[in-house]
């Protein structure tokens, strides 16, 4: 038997909160979904002004990055053009996110959930997404 | 040209605060999801407890209220042996939910979101909908 | 070889000029969508006011009628329960429709397209697609 | 609540018959989609001889432009072998379009709707995308 540790709603919350606080200072309102370790959705958010194609893409960021236990951006290193993941984008019926700003949430070195952003750049979208991981971390220490 | 009413960020909070409320009163916990008036996601929550099909089917219900406008039971009835809309609820790849639990959010007589809800019953579940819309109403009141 | 006999766009036009004329006399507006004998899409109108969900609806009745040769309402009494198509609705990803309001458009015996019609009660539907026929067998005679 | 401004389907036809004249001028005949703010269908044309693929294509570039407020050519060239959105192109079920021929609607700096055509080579697909665009703000000025 296994157990394991997974973000509950008030994490999700916490999580959220923090992104929504870096979106609003950076000026780009953002589509921000937070899932469990299975990448399952717990808690989304649409910005006013967030895109509508943005929700599927930060819902599959945030899968891609906790149920694969890999940021989206190192797919995107490791599928380009002659590396040994290229093609992995359309897997999944193209949930597999290797576009920047989906992150695995860990603690203590183990992932329990994931943030995916989407709307802004994809440098914006990953920042946001760190700073919602730097306050939940906060709230942990 | 046409001008659409449609609910903001902050609406779609006191929307899910008003079923996260009754779902606790009850003691069930829901997947809630509330869309724009086009059944467009703008925020989810999955409650501590809530069922992982029940993430799809919150946001599929909510859809179907907003952008159908007509609540998921109503469909239910339409949509049994003999009635005229049976076979509706496989439509748009099973999105059409006539399970009922969906309810569209009404303004001044319009559409401007809805509300889905999943995890109980579907008498819970459009109970706690019917909760989320009063709590906006009395705020819009 | 086969030679096929298709509605081309100019007849597609005849087709949803008739609809949409007996939506306004009625008081609905609706999706409208018209497709050739394999069921591709040839003209699509959203009538201000019709419902997001049936614009896949009503191209997928047009779908059917067209590419099934038959009337979605027929398909309706024939997948009843214990009927002969039963659980048919839920065929080719559930664009299969079984829900009045897709009829094929026949010229001398020959289907050559479809025209199906959404956002009112499936008799309404039947009664804004028949219009579009009417209108252009009127033309052709 | 926010307050949105959209497309109408008198305004569609404007789209569509801009953009039409265009694929005349050129000789090539197109499909033509024309999507609200959200990137919901509201009209489309096959021109007798566009291609079967290209239906689902413009609609498909349409949506991309309006819901995600981007040209889809914008997105080709960002989504480049090295560039910060490789691998967006197989988003959303594939139908984040990266190809040329989708071009956002704007009215007073706003995203009202979208346009997409297919079945030329991309510049052409974009060239009659933007005579439909033309037409349209001639008739708003």
């Amino acid at each position: 038997m296994l157990t394991i540790r997974r973000l509950d709603l008030a994490d999700a919350g916490v999580l959220l909160a923090g992104a929504r606080a870096r979106a609003d200072a950076i000026g780009v309102p953002m589509c921000i979904a937070i899932t469990d370790e299975s990448g399952q959705l717990i808690a989304f958010e649409r910005m006013d002004g967030g895109k509508v194609t943005s929700a599927t893409i930060a819902i599959d960021k945030a899968f891609t990055a906790a149920a694969a236990r890999k940021a989206t951006h190192e797919y995107g290193t490791a599928s380009q053009p002659g590396a040994p993941a290229y093609g992995i984008s359309s897997a999944i019926q193209g949930r597999l996110m290797v576009v920047g700003g989906g992150l695995p949430v860990l603690v203590g070195g183990e992932v329990v959930g994931g943030i995916g952003v989407s709307s802004g750049t994809p440098a914006q979208d990953q920042d946001v997404a760190q700073a919602g991981i730097d306050a939940f971390l906060a709230g942990q220490a």
